[in-house]
């Protein structure tokens, strides 16, 4: 069986990634949380990892540190699940969104960190925030777009990207940014798969017990 | 023919991961060069891609805009040329190198930035710095002592993890960054192949033209 190792989910974008494909998919794995927070938690993580980062997938002997790593592996655990869009310019762009959220938006992850149990108020908008937010949405939109007769995910059915993107899903609730109707409509629906109301549930209890 | 949007070569280090796979693999493609400092020039990259950054590579109607997810079409396209190991879990640890490579590593990207024709003094040494090339250089040794008997690349041949450090190759030279002899052979290795020599001296002539 898979393990998986997390960060709280409250507020560990990066974990809810696999996380969300292994739930999507119906596979079993085991969870281990790590509270970030947590001097010990930390050294335990960096015996997992040299890199000391969640999330870490371990598949028996081999241990994948990185996110888009494990995502890429997964796709190739499980081709029946189609984890990339099956055509190759559109997995093109897939991955091309994935790994443009992988190394990006820096302003968006610092001004609005996932806080998925609470509502907070928008921070004062610059014109770095306003410009990560409008690249999403275009992206969003772009995709929605095209794909919205195949199904409601960015393209059409789940994929990565949708992973990719989720956390943003997250974030735009809690700071109640208002986007256009298709780039809501996605948000709306990932926010109603089971799965991410798992997790969202998982955190706000993390909160209630102060974790 | 492929097409290859690519940054000024001596210190666009994004821009090397493609053209390297492509220069080692021999697939011709027409090279487009954008002088990243003209406003005009970023002007017309930003027609090309609303995301603005290089590498972009374009494949007729498709426009693939992240150096990941170039590697990764480019790793689909030339099956026969095994650009990620054939061994699904050397795979899967070679992807988790090339993704912490694209999302980390900042203050190694901010302190020793690729400055290819120069020889640069290195900066003082802050814990941070320090951290980002142990953990480079722990990766490196770490797949040599694997793969020292399969070839000189990381997993032994060419592979997109070789391409994604190949700029911490030039950065380490310029700095003139102390190595362990595993860590050594591999920078020594990449630089004297052809392809990294041509991407040098293009490097110098850029800096000779005052470019």
């Amino acid at each position: 069986m898979f393990r998986l190792t997390i960060g709280n989910k409250n507020f560990s974008s990066w974990s809810l990634r696999p996380w969300l494909i292994l739930k999507m998919i119906g596979e079993p794995f085991e969870e281990v949380i790590i509270d970030l927070r947590s001097p010990e938690s930390r050294l335990s993580l960096s015996t997992l990892t040299p890199a000391g980062k969640v999330p870490v997938l371990q598949d028996k002997q081999l241990t994948i540190w990185d996110s888009l790593a494990i995502c890429e592996y997964l796709a190739e655990c499980f081709p029946g699940s189609h984890l990339w869009p099956s055509d190759p310019a559109a997995r093109a762009i897939a991955r091309s969104m994935a790994a443009e959220m992988h190394s990006s938006f820096s302003t968006l992850r610092g001004q609005m960190p996932m806080d998925v149990a609470s509502s907070r108020e928008s921070p004062a908008s610059t014109p770095e925030l306003a410009a990560d937010i409008a690249r999403i949405v275009h992206l969003w939109e772009e995709q929605r777009s095209h794909y919205h007769l195949a199904g409601p995910f960015l393209f059409g059915s789940f994929s990565i990207a949708d992973a990719f993107f989720a956390p943003v899903a997250f974030r735009f609730k809690t700071y109640g940014v208002v986007l256009p109707e298709a780039s809501q409509g996605w948000v709306d629906h990932m926010l109603s798969l089971p799965a991410m109301q798992e997790w969202a549930e998982a955190s706000a209890e993390e909160i209630r017990a102060g974790a």
